[in-house]
């Protein structure tokens, strides 16, 4: 292990994550807020150790991969630890875990919170909440790819440790430039979300705010109520769109533009996602008509806001789905595991995943009647190895156990078991809201500390998909000879 | 398709039934019950067209893998429909629906019931639930190759096809006399345990009854409370006891019988299922212990039943479960999706293919670090090649895919989200009761008949483990020539 190496890296992304926090530093300056001295301490507290660690830092960053888990890990691991500072010091939540739990919920574009009244906070800790939806949407070691030139091969290793998704083409020559590309992407829809809702009707800071979080499938709102506070169709349907288009790919968007062509939109993975939003909506739409008596006009209006808001995991509420009906309910808890599509800000499983099991489910009850004839499984007329097959299994095995072991904690707490288990698969699917005491008109404050830690890491996992943070259990990882 | 063959199997299979339903029908002769013509006529509306199809018969089979697939499949769904005549025609449930749903909950050892009241049924109906049970134990189409000479390479194929779990010895040379040892295993356990119970303090015929539906770990039971009639430890002590028996491997006692060595215990998969019910009836016991205040005597004994009841996936209660605390509940819940070992009575995912899926996890995380190393997965030293690993992964997924898709329409007939989920887990994984409206102290007969047919449905998917079934969409299996 290259530690040296590591330190440097971590050093500057404290430098870069120091630099983020002058932005809400400021507006509290230029608004006159009380919170101007708990973002300059945290500002300092986190820069300061950038400058002392960057003296390890080398010009040219030749990393191994465990160098690479090492660094996504500390570095998520960090800025949360640090990102916290400013809600701890503003005394805006009661404990510190509390503070960890709000920004990793930020940066891991959760959404869950812990403050019950968001409407009394400075607009700078609220800018602060979207920022980190914003930093970690993208991902906050892609953008540290963007701004730190010459990291060569190594940036590929760091990409791949971060970015979501099981992608066929994940080890792209030019790094950098993809991932400037994709930033850049990312900025001008930013720049077109907060635009339109700005037009819609919302203040300038919470176009903002809502932008940030929409893009990052965030979900933190300025609003106790959520979107139910402007109960306005518009800014539900700039928003709906939004969303699903952050739920998809950014590769797909980065290869129109690049290439100047539509095919790229003939992509299975993006196809079967409209169709589960298509489906799942006119299901719930039925239910709330038929079953629960709405208007066909809400029944619809809701039902697709709130598919959209699940599936993309951002996480806002236009109604209180807790009242729904049962179905409607375990609709949205399967769309939450679903989660949107690889290479998205979304959390969640991830579509493609799906349909890579399905089809290997299809080849293997055809194998029950062919023993003998061997079927490859394809993607977009890609081949998919059995190596990568064999890793979506294990993913989808993974998942489901770190849901069911942190849903017995969280019972243990004293949720009710569905209430426990959709805090879970809320977290664990970076969603934000679920039902019962952790629903959409309710926050995670109820839930004690255990809990939340319980909750914070199943944030985290969810957001590194596992293997990132689990392969520092395996012995190999800690022993000091390179043995491969 | 040999459709000849098949229509001879499925031929011999209904005369086999309608003798097996002589026994009650002689009970209820014996006892002057006025069930005897029930029995009667489903003696001879089973036994006639048995009959009709041996004249197809062929004294050598050889049949093909499609052949066997449709045989097993075949003769799950005969002994379904004509095993609910009895019921039918005594008037012991409302519709045909409802004492089909009953025959199948006995045959795949699920237990779980329609009947409110069972103490006024007569012996002979009583008998017979207890006896699809034993029957539907150990497996139907197993005791059919007992008792059909030269079935040839033919009955390796139903028996993979009809034995539960991941086994590696599936394709077990002379068939025919493992079938047989095992049958007589399972008889000389059915017999002790129902002298013991006899000795216990239990009539004769509910000891007879306990013990069919313990060894074949069904559940049904001859009082409308369960267990908790009796509030007896011994009894309870000897159920926990032949439970955790039934959900060990058969294969295991047959080695140890044929080769008079205890190395055969010596088993991962025991090991692993035994430290599995140790430490959830610790868990359970201490939350009911600390956190529901109950003596450390109660929590320890009603802990271990209701573990040893869930996991072995018999579904007997000795305590209202659905009564205890949030953290338990789930605890249970995930036992049902655990089930017993591969090759027992019992139903669920099996703990070999969790430890396989573990395994598997640990591998992946090892090909984290040393991507170029290729390790391979044992099991008690023996290598399961990527095909087998395969298969299981996606078992997984088909199990929760199932679990999820009922619920939700389990969910949309009015159960509340987590009861329509435990009814769901208590049937895929042929358990019984599981929580809420289908708790221990319920039925099932509050469910709708589109529900019943669903559950019905997921009850004959985990006996049979999917494939059997869902080969059926392939649309190779319907193809005339034979392509391999
Ligand atoms: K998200
Ligand atoms: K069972």
């Amino acid at each position: 292990m290259n530690v040296p190496v590591i330190l440097g890296l971590l050093g500057r992304l404290l430098i870069v994550y120091a630099g983020a926090m002058c932005i809400p530093l400021i507006l509290a300056v230029f608004l006159g807020e009380w919170s101007i001295y708990s973002f300059l301490l945290a500002v300092i507290i986190t820069g300061i150790p950038g400058l002392v660690l960057i003296r390890h830092a080398k010009a040219d960053i030749k990393i191994g991969v465990r160098e690479a888990f090492v660094a996504v890990a500390g570095a998520w691991i960090l800025a949360s630890l640090t990102g916290a500072l400013p809600y701890w010091f503003a005394n805006v939540v009661p404990t510190y875990i509390d503070a960890v739990f709000e920004t990793v919920s930020g940066l891991t574009t959760t959404g869950a919170s812990v403050i019950n009244d968001v409407e009394v906070l400075p607009q700078s800790i609220l800018l602060w909440r979207s920022l980190t939806h914003w930093l970690g949407g993208m991902g906050i070691i892609v953008l540290f790819i963007v701004l730190l030139p010459k990291t060569g091969m190594g940036s590929v290793l760091l990409f791949n440790a971060e970015v979501p998704g099981p992608m066929n083409d994940r080890v792209m020559p030019r790094i950098r430039d993809t991932a400037t590309s994709l930033w850049k992407i990312y900025l001008i829809f930013t720049a077109i979300c907060a635009l339109l809702l700005w037009m819609a009707g919302m203040t300038f800071l919470d176009a903002i705010n809502y932008a940030f979080a929409t893009i990052a499938t965030g979900g933190f709102s300025t609003k106790n109520t959520s979107i139910m506070y402007y109960d306005s169709l518009t800014i539900e349907m700039i928003l709906t769109f939004f969303m699903i288009l952050s739920g998809a790919n950014f590769v797909i968007y980065l290869t129109v533009w690049r290439k100047k062509t539509m095919k790229a939109f003939r992509n299975t993975e993006l196809i079967v996602y409209l169709l589960i939003i298509t489906t799942a909506t006119l299901a719930i739409a039925g239910s709330l008509w038929f079953n629960a008596g709405n208007s066909p006009g809400y029944s619809f209006r809701h039902a697709l806001f709130q598919v959209a808001t699940i599936i993309t995991t951002t996480g806002y509420a236009s109604a209180d789905f807790d009242q729904w009906p049962s179905m409607t309910k375990i609709i949205l808890l399967l769309l939450m595991f679903i989660g949107g599509s690889a290479g998205s800000t979304s959390g969640g499983m991830k579509v493609s995943r799906i349909i890579l099991l399905v089809k290997a489910t299809w080849a293997e009850l055809k194998r029950g009647i062919h023993p003998r004839v061997v079927s490859s499984i394809k993607l977009d007329n890609k081949v998919i190895d059995a190596e990568n097959l064999n890793k979506v299994g294990i993913f989808f095995f993974l998942y489901i156990v770190t849901f069911t072991g942190a849903s017995i904690i969280i019972a243990s707490t004293g949720l009710e078991p569905f209430d426990a288990m959709s805090a879970v698969a809320a977290t664990l699917g970076n969603i934000g809201p679920g039902f019962g005491v952790v629903g959409p008109t309710t926050t995670f404050a109820g839930v004690s500390l255990l809990g939340k830690t319980v909750l914070t890491i199943c944030m985290l996992l969810g957001r590194l998909e596992f293997f990132t943070l689990l392969i520092i259990f395996r012995p190999e990882f800690w022993r000091r000879r390179r043995v491969w």
